[in-house]
C-alpha cells in the first residue's frame, strides 16, 4: 500500500514521499524495511528512529527522524486497527459438518459453523455466526452467545452461559466441578457442585485456562474481562467488568473481584476475599484478606506496592544489617566494659 | 419440598411451619428466599440469620433466629447429601457410539458409555458403568476402574491404571513423559520414560492437571486423593492416601508425599523430597528438603507456619528496623564523640 | 538378557557371573531383584550397594560391592540408551484413518499416520513419518517437520511452524493469541495477533503447555529446547537453543532468553527482558530486569543465588534480629539515662 493511501485510510496526514510502498506492519522490536510501525509517545521516538521500520504512525511529526511519518490522533489505536485488517478472523463459515455431533434438541443460530469432531449436547444453544472448532464439547443446556469463537478442544460443561463475541482459546475448560470436599471419618467426601458458570459479553479466555462451576448459584465473569492462558478461576468466584488476569493467576473459591481488577502473572487471591474496584496485584503478589482501596499491591503477605519496594530494598541489605547490629552489640559491650573499668 | 418432608428425609427435627416450601438449596453467601442453607457452627449463626435463606440446617435450634430450622447431627454432611440428589450425574448411559473408535481388542465392562470422538486403544480396559466422554483418548493397555467418569478431552496415555469411581475432569493428561534429559556434547538427550502411572480408587483430578509417567516403575497416586485444576505431578512421584492438592501446586520428580498431605494453591515440593504423613503446605510454600513432623509449613525456604508468620510480621517492619539501626549507630557515634571529647 | 550379552551390547566389561539374568531396568530408588541400574558417580555407590538391583552400570568396578557390575565409559548414557530400547515409540504407523479429517489441500509426507478424530487444515504440511494422534488440530498453513509425534488433543493454530523430531505432549496449545489489549474509553480493546510461532528441531513440549503466537513477526523456540508441562510462553518471546523450562515457568511478552537458559519450576521472566546465554533461574525466581552474566539467580526481586541464600538465612533470623535491636535501644537508653543521671 502506498503511504498516501494508507494515510488517507487512517484519516491522517503524511510526511514523506507519497509513493513509498508499505509492505508490512510490525512492532518496533521486529520491524523490517518496508514495515509500518507506531510510536507510543515521544520517549519511544529515538527507538523508532533506530528501528528498521520505513514508516511510523506518530502523534506529532518529528522532522529530525528521517522516516516517512503518518500523523494520527492515536497512533496505537490506528496500529491496532490495521492489525485487525490483516487477520480478520482465523476461521471461515463452514456450516455444520456431518462429521460433528449435534444433538437433535440443540439449537443453532443462523450461520453457525460446527466443525468436524465437535459435540453439541441436548438443549445447548449456539448464537448466530459463532464458530465451533474441532474437538469442542458443549454440554447439556449450555448457551454460547452470537459471534463467538470456540477454538479447538474447548470443553464447556453442562448448564453454563457464555455471552456474545466470546473468544475461547484452545483447551479451555469451563464448568468443571469446583474443588470442594468435607472430611468425614478420615475420608474426603465430595461436595457436589450443582451451580454453573455465567460469562458476560466480549470476554476472552486464554488457552488451557479453567473456570470452575459454582457449588450452588454461579461463578460469574462480567463483560469485557480478558483472561490469559493457564489461569484458574475457582467455584463461586465473581469477577468484575473489564478485568485483566494474566497467566498463572488464580482466584480461590467465593472471592469477589471488583471492576477493572488487574492480576499480573502468578498472582493469587485467597478464598472468600473481596477486592474493591481498580485493584492491581503485581506479579507473584497474593492476598488472603480484603482490599478496600484501589491501587497497586505486591508481595505475599500483600502490601501496597510502594511499601513492598521499600521492604525488598531493605531485604537485599538484610545480611549487611545483621552484621551492623552485631557490630553495635560489640561496641556497646566494649563501651560497657570500658565504662565498668573506669 | 415441604419443610416437614425434608426434615423427615434427613431424619431431623424441624422448628417452624411444617408447610413452608423449600424451593432451592445454596450456600449462605448466595442464598435466596425459599432456599435451604446450612450453618457450619454457632459462629456462623449470625451470618445465617442475616442471609436470605428461608430454612437452615443446624446442629442446635436457635430460637432467636426467625427462620425455619431443621436440626440434624451433621448439618454440613446433610447439606452435601442434598446437593448430591440435585445433580446425581452429569452424563447418562449412552452405550457405545458408532462415532467413537473402540479397538476390537479393547475390553469394555457392562454398561460402559463411550461417546462420539472418544478413542479407546488396543488392550485397554474400561470397568463397568464408566462414562468416556467425547474427545477422550485411552492408550494401549491402560485400564479404567468401574464407575469412573472421564470428562471431555482427557488423555490417558498407554500402560496407565486408574482405579474405581475416578472423576477425571476435562483436559487432564495422565501418563505424559516425565521431564528427564541428560546433557551430552552440549545437547539435551531425552531419557526415555518407560514407567507408568498407577492411580487408586476414588481419586478426583481437576481440569487440565498433568500426571507424568515414571522413568521406570510407576508414578503413584493413592486412593482417596483429590487433585485440583492445573496441578503438576512429575515422574515417579508417590502421593499418599487421602491427600488434597490445590490449583497450581506442583511436585517434582521422585518425591514421596505421606498420607493426608495438603498442598495449598501454588505450593511446591522439590525433587527427591520426602514428606511424612499429615503435612500441610500453605499457599505459595515450597520445600526442597524432607519434612519429618506433621503440621503446617509456609514460605520458601520452608519453615513452620508460626515461624513464617512471625518472620513476615518482622519483614513488614524491616525498613523501619533498618532506620532504627541507623539511629543506634548515630547515637553510639555521638556518644563516642562526646566520650572522646570529655 | 544374560549379563555377558548385556555387557557386550554396551561394549563394556563385566564383573560377576556371566550367566546372571537381567530381567528389568530401573533407577536406584525403585530397583527390584533382577534389575539393572546405574551409578552416576562414586558418591552414589553406597546407595547402589544398598539397593535391590542385581546389576550395576558403573564407571569403575568396585570390588567391595557384592553385585554384578558392567563397566562402561558413561553409565548414565548407557542406561538411557537401554531405556530407549524398551519403549522405542508409543505409536505405530497406522496410515491415514478414514475417521480423521484431512483437507484435500493439506500435504502429508510419506508414512505419516493420522489417527481418528485428528483434523488437518488446508495448506497444512506434515513431514514424513510423523504421527498425528486423535483429537489433534493442525491449523491452516501450519507445518510439522519429519519424524514428529503430536500426542492426543494437541492444538496447533494456523500459520505455525514446528521442526523435525518434535515431541508435543497431550493438550499442548501452540499459536493461541498473545495476550494484548489497549485501554480506550474504559474498554479493553484486543490487539489482533497476526504473527506466528516458529519452533526449531528436536524440541519437546510438555502436556498442556501454551505457546502464544506473536503480535507481529514470530514467537521463536530454538532447536533442542525442552519444555515441561504447564509452561507459558507469551507472544514474541525468543528462546535460545538447548534451553530447559520446568513446570509452571512462564515468560512474558517479547522477552529474549539466551542459549541454554534453565528455568526451574515456578520461575518467571517479565516482559521485554533479555537474558544472556547460560542463565539459570532457580525455583520460584523471577526477574523483571535483564541479566547480563551467566550463572544462577534466585528470588523475586532477583539476585545471584549465593546472595539469595545469605539473604534467606538472615531472613530466618529476622524476628530475633528485631529483638536484638530492641535490646540495643533499651541498653543505649539506659546508658543515656545513667549518663544523664551521673
Amino acid at each position: 500500500m502506498k503511504l498516501s493511501e494508507l494515510a488517507e485510510s487512517l484519516s491522517g496526514t503524511f510526511h514523506g514521499d507519497a509513493g513509498i510502498e508499505v509492505t508490512g506492519i510490525s512492532g518496533l522490536d521486529d520491524a523490517r524495511e518496508g514495515d509500518l510501525s507506531f510510536v507510543l509517545d515521544e520517549k519511544h521516538m529515538k527507538k523508532a528512529a533506530e528501528s528498521a521500520a520505513s514508516c511510523l504512525l506518530v502523534k506529532k511529526h518529528d522532522p529530525s527522524v528521517a522516516k516517512a511519518q503518518i500523523v494520527v490522533d492515536d497512533p496505537q489505536a490506528a496500529f491496532v486497527g490495521l492489525l485487525g485488517k490483516m487477520r480478520p478472523r482465523p476461521f471461515w463459515p463452514s456450516g455444520i459438518s456431518p462429521m460433528a455431533y449435534v444433538d437433535p434438541q440443540a439449537e443453532l443460530g443462523e450461520g453457525v459453523s460446527v466443525m468436524p469432531f465437535a459435540y453439541i449436547s441436548k438443549d445447548a444453544r449456539v448464537g448466530a455466526g459463532s464458530v465451533i472448532c474441532p474437538g469442542v464439547f458443549i454440554g447439556e443446556g449450555s448457551s454460547i452467545g452470537e459471534g463467538s469463537l470456540l477454538y479447538p478442544n474447548v470443553s464447556v460443561m453442562d448448564g453454563c452461559t457464555i455471552g456474545k463475541r466470546a473468544i475461547i482459546h484452545a483447551g479451555v475448560v469451563i464448568g468443571s466441578d469446583g474443588f470442594g470436599f468435607i472430611q468425614r471419618k478420615g475420608q474426603n467426601v465430595k461436595v457436589p457442585q450443582v451451580g454453573s458458570v455465567e460469562i458476560g459479553d466480549d470476554v476472552e479466555i486464554g488457552a488451557n485456562a479453567c473456570i470452575d462451576r459454582a457449588t450452588t448459584d454461579a461463578t460469574r465473569i462480567a463483560s469485557g474481562t480478558k483472561i490469559d492462558n493457564l489461569v484458574q478461576v475457582a467455584h463461586n468466584v465473581q469477577i468484575g467488568e473489564g478485568s485483566i488476569l494474566a497467566a498463572f493467576s488464580g482466584i480461590a473459591g467465593s472471592s469477589k473481584l471488583g471492576k477493572r481488577t488487574v492480576m499480573a502473572a502468578m498472582s493469587g487471591v485467597g478464598d472468600h476475599v473481596k477486592l474493591t474496584d481498580g485493584v492491581t496485584l503485581t506479579a507473584m503478589a497474593a492476598t488472603t484478606s480484603d482490599i478496600d482501596e484501589p491501587g497497586y499491591y505486591s508481595g505475599f503477605p500483600i502490601m501496597p506496592m510502594r511499601d513492598w519496594l521499600k521492604t525488598m530494598a531493605a531485604l537485599r541489605k538484610l545480611p549487611e544489617l545483621a552484621k551492623r547490629v552485631g557490630e553495635l552489640e560489640k561496641r556497646l559491650a566494649d563501651n560497657d566494659t570500658r565504662g565498668d573499668g573506669k
